[in-house]
């Protein structure tokens, strides 16, 4: 049987381009004891896989050159060696950019019920990114009624849950994004109060649209948007730190204001979180999250290409933010 | 009756010099209702002062020209039409660089009790930065037995007992000081496992002196070193935001290497802590940090001048590093 798979052939430095990948076919090894095989359905962009790639410091380490690209999928058990993997369930899990992937039960993150959701949720709502903004949110943010909540790449995979996430705790709800379109979006579709266009006089513009000043402050990008969003933050403010689309390279580290003052002085808490910390808390957070789902309190929207070959590309565009709700790659329909 | 006041003149940008300051004779008001004067025992000399007369965003709104400077001291109450405060006692609060302070009930931090330890004492140990050491540690270090602690200006009024108290609760502490005499003081009087010349390769002795990595981070200085020490934490570590005497001027804020890298990948916890948000705790933890003293498990030690002109100049050398111990003016003895 034939495997295609997207393949890191050099070291990027910064956001990998698709001259770092090559599409290669290979043979799926046979299966050994203890193992099952899985046939991916969707395969998931994330802006982390930045970070998997890189020799930068980071929390794992990188995919050595001549691998598969490291990445999360939704997929189906087809053959299995391993008494609690059968033929037939649904998964998600580190199976990569390919067709198929030979597993060890490591690779699973969690298993994915058909009924909670569709198949293609289990990479986004239900995946790491609906799953990163609600514990995250919970975790760090803790955010009460009438606070005020700044979410930065608010229309993105997690940003378009943190601001639905917020508003049923009674918060109001300021999009950061980088397009009035964006923006648009982020009110109608995900029920922020406001949005602020970065491309504008952003310190006024949140000004404007946060009134009360910023309780909790979810951050996907870093960089200048964060320090304008910092110093506009409440006393005893809260700070996630999710994620750094907005810096392109860290090594060495971009220089940037000092925010050591903005801490002390407001008393904020500053925190980094990794959902693969929370493994153990998914499947309470995914039965929460369709539950709102089948209650219709929560949306969502998926990017989808239908090409194993663009997997590369369809990173680089997560990146440019080109991409219109969680980005996933297509492989093949589920018969029956 | 003759009130000798340190006033201040003119506005500083970054660490107030003595030319911001003049001294000032002036009669002690009348007392009103509700009133009690204090006579002042001991001045308290902080690296807070300097935010107390700039102009920066602060947690408080800067002392105005021409008012007496605002500090903290240790006095007791020689007159009073408040029932709450009886002539002869010891109290600790906002009484000002100044012989004799006319108090209302809200200038009151803490009330002294001489059985507790020397007078002194109250405003150092059992003042704010005996307190400021416990709580923060405490709060936001969450220290645990076997794990490394870091902390800077360790030879300083907070730093002194951040050493001593992580070390009771079971933890290798290193100290970062800017001179041999202070580092072999922090180990031979407070009780570090180890101390960092700052002045030398900083980063390789700190790798050196934590080779388990850093786990709680308790910064008072900020700037250069903090890049170098947040880069050598363990995951899941916590960053006590205490201070930033090494940034002489923050408006503009000067750049250092962004640091989101860091927190997110390292999960760190980067909190800013203010002493004065715990006032309904000062008791209870200066209980607390009495009976360690008197059991003989904490140690403190002094820099004190005697003339009430010198305070300007002693918060001078406060920032430059130059007190030996908590910095204090000593206005008088008190006779029985």
């Amino acid at each position: 049987m034939d495997n295609r798979q997207i393949v890191l052939v050099s070291r990027p430095v910064g956001v990998p381009q698709p001259s770092h990948f090559e599409l290669r076919t290979s043979a799926v090894p046979q299966l050994r004891d203890a193992e099952f095989l899985v046939e991916n359905l969707y395969l998931s962009v994330d802006p982390a896989q930045r970070g998997y790639v890189n020799d930068e410091n980071n929390y794992a380490p990188p995919v050595p050159l001549g691998s598969v690209m490291r990445a999360m999928a939704v997929g189906r058990v087809i053959d299995s060696r391993h008494a609690d993997f059968k033929v037939g369930e649904y998964l998600y899990g580190w199976f990569g950019w390919q067709d198929y992937c030979v597993c060890q039960p490591s690779a699973l993150l969690r298993r994915v019920d058909p009924r909670q959701a569709s198949l293609s949720a289990g990479a986004g709502l239900l995946g790491i990114n609906g799953l990163t903004a609600y514990l995250a949110l919970q975790d760090i943010g803790r955010p009460k009624s009438g606070e005020t909540v700044v979410v930065t790449a608010a229309a993105g995979a997690v940003g378009s849950f943190v601001g639905q996430l917020a508003k049923l705790a009674g918060c109001r709800t300021v999009a950061v994004v980088g397009s009035d379109e964006k923006g648009t979006q982020c009110v109608t579709q995900y029920g922020y109060d406001a949005y602020v266009n970065y491309h504008g006089p952003a310190a006024e513009m949140l000004r404007d649209a946060c009134p009360k000043g910023i309780d909790i402050f979810f951050d996907n990008v870093a960089g200048d948007l964060a320090d304008t969003i910092i110093r506009q933050m409440n006393w005893f403010g809260r700070v996630v730190k999710c994620g750094t689309v907005s810096i392109p390279v860290w090594v060495p580290p971009p220089q940037g204001p000092r925010i050591d003052r903005e801490i002390l002085t407001r008393r904020l808490r500053v925190e980094g979180f990794i959902i693969f910390d929370h493994v153990a808390r998914f499947d309470s957070a995914a039965a929460e999250l369709a539950r709102l789902l089948a209650e219709g309190k929560l949306r969502y929207d998926e990017d989808i290409e239908n090409d194993i070959a663009q997997a590369p590309q369809a990173l680089v565009d997560v990146y440019a933010g080109r991409n219109r709700g969680k980005k996933l790659v297509k492989l093949r329909d589920v018969a029956g």
